[in-house]
């Protein structure tokens, strides 16, 4: 028949997922669902690795947060399409609230997205191709590399330093830089190592980026969540001739995760976005439009409103967290705790050598499961072995608790440097 | 030096947005943007092209659906993140809420997404591969052909016919499917028609789509939005060997389209799609998340307590409302205007020949601006000229004076086909 030559017929069902979804890969799963989590029977079971400061019901967000949202609910105007791009008003407010004299900001530099991840999503969109390559951060958050990977654009890690407070090896940084490179991801305060860096070395980040003409993708989504006595600063607000992109939300500092609503604030430099990254931008917008209305609508009264009273009992309740944290954690044989200055974790690092029963970091994590039913994310999941992560936004007598039993786990596992240890070998 | 031996060194700043962001065409905005809309002083504006139904104020949601946000904002219960498939409970309840005996659905079988854009979008996206083609209406939802060529996708237009109500020309359909065909859209009711089909047509679509072994992304967003006397069936609950991703939303039936909350019911039949597309699905859902949790956790209760008489009023509004305009346009020389069944929008064909100073429905609805201060979105928009689209949202009022005025501008400019007219050449 004339229709069976021109065309191939499908003749029988073969239904594939997509290439983009099969390398849409999620290392914290796979890792989390290889391993085996019983817990100890006798123990309740302590989560220190759940990235969300609600769960326990410690950190509740503010009132004034709440009642932003009915108010914006009450007024029966904002349940209608907002632009993709997120209503003006709401950008301005954003624009007004993050601007500053080193890097102002209008309306127009702000887009409203669902979530930060949204966000980040976006800026790796609109800088790269398939087949470019960008530089996140090692360990790093696993989002940059699931999101890259599944657009065909390749990651390479540049390393951080845990005994500089994981400042970047900008050595290292720079010997990656190729002609295929897009974009370099910056994350400060850090997820998963709570540090935060200074005016200098940010600048030295902004003086490699300047040589090598590459644009900053900078996740500030722990921006201003840094223990008193530290301070933050915006690596844009420090730029003068590179051009960034920062990516924030409501998610951590306002404690409201699941409302989805973020950002992406344009700081140009020179015109070197200039139109083509921004139109870029606000068309990749309309495939799937951005955020819940609502929280749109709340988020003048949000930013404006919320006492400086709440933020700074976070941040009190995540240093004194962590400073519990840490000196237990300091004092025991065999883990080495890096303090955080900001976000809401601290990596602590594992004496591999002192631990021979576990073979590496997933193993050490699996079995604190197992005898103390305390679970804490290993760093393989930030492609950081031999670490693990500890979340510092539960209950404080949780985390006393945990910590007791974390020293008696490694008590009981710990073996000094034996005799015919490799110093005697010699 | 050595380095500069290794590597390429980058040495002025070259940003270009990507090819991705770059092919991210949005149609309606082109052409919008490409026409003079200056209406006329001495008239008030009449927009009949925005596909927002609250944009007037006349279609409120339903109290019951405001204090379902309310009282999931006041439980405190969800601001943490949700699972990114969705909450549990809240797929239970979509799941039981559009399960039937000829299409069951358990929780597993719904994803919850941030509209039903991104519904579609992951659909397409678990579907598809760079390279493969989907067949989509004609005249259709623009998205879909914005979100597969922003992937690589190429898209096949099937005819639909306006004189069979709008169903599908299932010959030209069969005609376009290919070896690299990769999935069938089908939207029902329709944007921009406002067609609903019959049992027997979904049935004939679902014959096609079996004997090439087509998998069908259901665009069901206007799903039970159907005019009194005429019934609406989802494709999924005729299908038994065809598998189905049938995507919805609050936006359209609960008046809520701001607030972003979409769906995907997965029908597999004969485990076509099996886990693999589940899975894919799952994955492509971590990427950026889903829908807020306050509308995700006000979702048992939207669907559940809206009352049957918040749905009904709806609908008696849309059909009171495409009867008057059909029956005012029906009677003005020049205009074709096809009755709706279902969803928020009339087709109006134009006679061009009758309008010779127009070059197409572009210049046609221009001047219905200038001259009249009326704007309706012409078909080109829907890859469709010669005809425009009216959404029938709008107050009866506006509709009666919209009407009217478009009966004076036809009026103005229609001419009677004349003597030297094709016939007589002949
Ligand atoms: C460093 C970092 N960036 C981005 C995100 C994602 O934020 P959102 O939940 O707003 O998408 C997270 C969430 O944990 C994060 O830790
Ligand atoms: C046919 C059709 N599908 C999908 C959508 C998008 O729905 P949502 O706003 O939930 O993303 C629309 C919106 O107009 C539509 O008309």
């Amino acid at each position: 028949m004339h229709s069976s030559i021109l065309h191939f017929r499908r003749q029988r069902w073969n239904i594939r997922a997509s290439k983009m979804s099969i390398n849409t890969l999620n290392p914290i799963r796979s890792i989390v669902d290889g391993m085996k989590l019983t817990p100890n029977p006798e123990k309740p079971m302590i989560a220190l690795s759940i990235g969300d400061p609600t769960v326990f019901g410690n950190l509740p967000t503010d009132d004034k947060v709440l009642q932003a949202m009915k108010d914006a609910i009450d007024s029966h105007k904002y349940n209608g399409y907002a632009p993709s791009v997120g209503y003006q008003k709401s950008r301005e407010v954003l624009a007004n609230f993050y601007s500053c004299p080193e890097a102002p900001l209008e309306a127009e530099d702000v887009l409203l997205t669902s979530g930060c991840s949204q966000a980040i999503d976006l800026a790796i969109t609109v800088l790269c191709n398939p087949g470019d390559n960008i530089l996140i951060p090692c360990p790093g958050f696993s989002l940059y590399k699931t999101l890259a990977v599944s657009l065909g654009i390749q990651v390479k890690l540049y390393n951080l330093l845990p005994e500089k407070s994981w400042e970047i090896d900008l050595q290292h940084l720079e010997s990656l830089i190729d002609d295929r490179t897009a974009c370099l991801i910056v994350n400060n305060p850090s997820n998963p190592c709570g540090s935060v860096y200074s005016k200098e070395h940010l600048q030295d980040i902004l003086s490699v980026a300047s040589k090598r003409c590459l644009p900053i993708l900078a996740d500030e989504i722990y921006g201003d969540m840094v223990f008193p006595g530290c301070k933050y600063q915006s690596i844009a607000s420090l730029s003068s001739d590179v051009p960034v992109l920062a990516c924030g939300g409501l998610a951590k500092r306002w404690l409201v995760p699941g409302w989805r609503l973020g950002w992406i604030l344009i700081h140009d430099r020179n015109q070197i976005f200039g139109k083509e990254i921004r139109q870029g931008l606000v068309k990749l917008s309309q495939r799937i439009l951005g955020a819940c209305t609502i929280v749109q609508g709340a988020l003048e009264s949000i930013l404006n409103d919320t006492p400086q009273d709440f933020y700074q009992r976070t941040i009190r309740f995540l240093k004194s967290n962590s400073e519990i944290c840490f000196s237990e954690l300091s004092t025991i044989p065999g883990l080495t705790p890096v303090m955080p200055s900001g976000a809401m974790y601290l990596m602590v690092g594992i004496e591999m050598e002192h631990f021979p029963e576990f073979l590496d970091d997933v193993q050490f994590t699996e079995h604190l499961v197992t005898e103390q039913s305390v679970f804490c994310l290993p760093a393989t999941a930030f492609e950081y072995p031999n670490y693990f992560r500890i979340v510092v936004t539960v209950p404080e007598e949780m985390m006393v608790v945990a910590c007791g039993r974390i020293r008696e786990f490694c008590q009981r596992h710990y073996r000094p440097r034996s005799q015919d240890s490799a110093e005697l070998d010699q």
